[in-house]
């Protein structure tokens, strides 16, 4: 490697480690709910609660990352990030399964108490708490935590593969089925959560599972290759209309290197490729803003405009998950031009996320990098993607420069 | 008046009408479904179609504007306007009415053929329905047009004050009950209109809807009458979090403008006062951006950072509600302020919505007031705000300015 490199990733690794310590800092002076579990993630830019409803994606996220850090990192392997992720799992356990035409649904969102507020139909609520579940198990292998992965597993092996009519999705006359991309993504996702967990729940479920996902991800892929789309008709063709055009270039890239990942693990080297072609090199190049700097949140495949009023904004979540993906995409094929590409994105993203003031990263920015809104945390942004991301780049870079 | 205001406001008379033209045109040429009937908002900024599907709250709001062109503004009274006006509402009531749960529902978003893709569980739909079936009844005194109005209203008047569970809100151990300002709002809206194409339905029923909604909206009054809460609880109190704190600028003042009308009508100067007051004067101070100019989208009543992405774009239709409201609070008090912050208005909005390149106005601005989305027409934008202002803006800049 260009020693020039070589300095860039070593002050990255640096920079990456202690920013890590800074975002879990922040979550752990402001987030945590001494009195029921469970954490607040609406959360100011001072780290000041301006609302107390818990949103389940970010309980459970919360709890998963707690967890992995206790897990895989030597200085939090300690009481004081445990205690609070396990309480975060009771809460979870307690108050978030509701029992519904005959499944055990997970709320979206609860009062801090626990009690439902709403749930959605779609099977994301579940699928986070299967992450923390299972990470859960790992660090106390507590029967509780491994029964209820296992136990949701199943249900969500059900809908995927099987029938998902109990999610409750209306079918109108004019509905047009669609598949969009993030089931299957966050069904390869768990499929590799589980294998690290080494948590026993069916082999043969397993497989199939994970080929249907890496399939359906991979029936997205259109125009040649050179487009991903976020939804495609249950037989993989494309849809007409705004909502089969849409692309969010930050999902695609996560799709990315969750595909990369799995395609290393076993060896294929085609799938790497194509993971790295498709899912990583062109959505960049598509979603990335010349003018301004920064990943587009989300792009229409022919040039329509998107209908998303906040398509053109440059969110923190698409910058973590390129960081991953580029440093991966290094390690897999020595290119140096991913060097380059991470070094770009992470340096876009110190630069206008990072609050120096009071910690932790801002989320949203207007398309020209200002800052939109002021909160660190909300519905949607917890801590998840800033130190998964943080977590893993360090690794990656350990890795890199370690050869 | 001030021989100033004078020029200002028949200049702003002529720019007015003119725009008015414009903007029917662009909505003439490039909306009509001459194959099924309805209109096609789906509008790149050229007119281009980039999406087919039909949003019934704009299909009935296109009804409703071109019949109220068609019975109010000679130049309009005629078949050029009229037809597609009766084919929008024939569209409406052959394919957008859905039985349910013992109710007709109207569909949310159809097909272009009129097939039901989504229905909401609010009542909007049926609202607009109303609007159009009413005025289409007005400009033609047929009596399906005067039915259907009539058999919606004796349902929006059980979904207000009896029982709205038919709308199918689900109710969790956790969930919040809440009144919203826009139902009350609507209510008056369709009293109003109702009244205005002379339609019988119910003495009782009307008097006692009216006066419902009159007293939600002046419920959602606080702080001392500083302040309006878009959210509250249904027994009138104020409701803890991001969601019973938030404001929408541009919703308070159009109501503002209904409740005034409505007080002017009748003669009821204190309710003027409130109206101007608490819903237009308060809410324009704290929603109108200094440092950028225009009305703010959304605000947190203390001040915490709003949950919403676009909380601080700058969208169309709260300019033109402003606009009507600054010009009829000058009618009911002669204060010259209100003239001038009707001309701040709109400035402000000519120079930044119209599009002097394709006609009509773009509808999303960043907070700095550059472009953000290019379409002319989406799902919550259509042939509707920005005539219905133009409108009576010229309607009460005549008045105005003939006294």
């Amino acid at each position: 490697m260009d020693p020039e490199y070589v300095r860039t990733l070593q002050r990255w690794c640096f920079v990456i480690e202690e920013e890590l310590d800074k975002v879990l800092d922040f979550w752990q002076k402001y987030s945590h709910d001494t009195e029921h579990g469970g954490f607040f993630t609406c959360l100011d830019k001072d780290g000041k609660i301006y609302d107390e409803t818990k949103y389940v994606w970010l309980q459970a996220r919360q709890v998963w990352m707690y967890c992995k850090l206790y897990n895989e990192v030597p200085k939090y392997a300690n009481d004081q990030i445990l205690q609070p992720a396990l309480k975060g799992a009771q809460f979870l356990l307690n108050n978030c399964l509701i029992s519904r035409d005959g499944c055990k649904r997970c709320a979206f969102s609860v009062t801090k108490g626990g009690k439902a507020i709403k749930i959605q139909r779609t099977l994301f609520s579940e699928c986070f708490f299967v992450m923390a579940m299972s990470e859960a198990w790992r660090s106390t292998k507590e029967e509780i935590y491994q029964d209820a992965a296992v136990t949701m597993m199943m249900q969500i092996y059900h809908w995927c593969l099987v029938d998902d009519s109990a999610l409750g999705r209306e079918s109108l006359p004019g509905s047009v089925p669609m598949s969009s991309l993030a089931v299957p993504m966050m069904a390869l996702c768990l499929c590799h959560q589980i294998e690290t967990c080494a948590i026993e729940w069916s082999h043969s479920k397993a497989t199939t599972l994970k080929d249907w996902a890496i399939g359906q991800m991979l029936n997205h892929v259109k125009r040649g290759g050179a487009k991903v789309l976020e939804n495609i008709s249950p037989d993989g063709k494309e849809i007409s209309g705004s909502i089969g055009r849409v692309q969010i270039p930050g999902h695609t890239i996560e799709c990315g290197w969750f595909l990369l990942r799995h395609a290393m693990k076993i060896g294929d080297d085609e799938l790497a490729e194509k993971a790295i072609q498709s899912f990583i090199s062109a959505p960049f190049e598509q979603g990335w803003d010349d003018e301004y700097g920064g990943i587009l949140y989300f792009t229409d495949a022919d040039g329509f405009p998107p209908t998303q009023l906040e398509w053109n904004m440059k969110l923190w979540w698409p910058h973590n998950e390129a960081m991953i993906a580029f440093l991966l995409a290094y390690v897999h094929t020595k290119k140096e031009i991913f060097i380059k590409q991470f070094d770009k994105v992470a340096q876009y993203s110190f630069e206008k996320f990072v609050d120096k003031e009071h910690g932790e990263w801002f989320g949203y920015l207007h398309q020209d990098g200002r800052i939109s809104s002021r909160f660190k945390g909300a519905t949607w942004k917890g801590c998840f993607h800033i130190p998964r991301s943080l977590l893993m780049c360090k690794q990656l870079l350990s890795e890199i420069l370690n050869k």
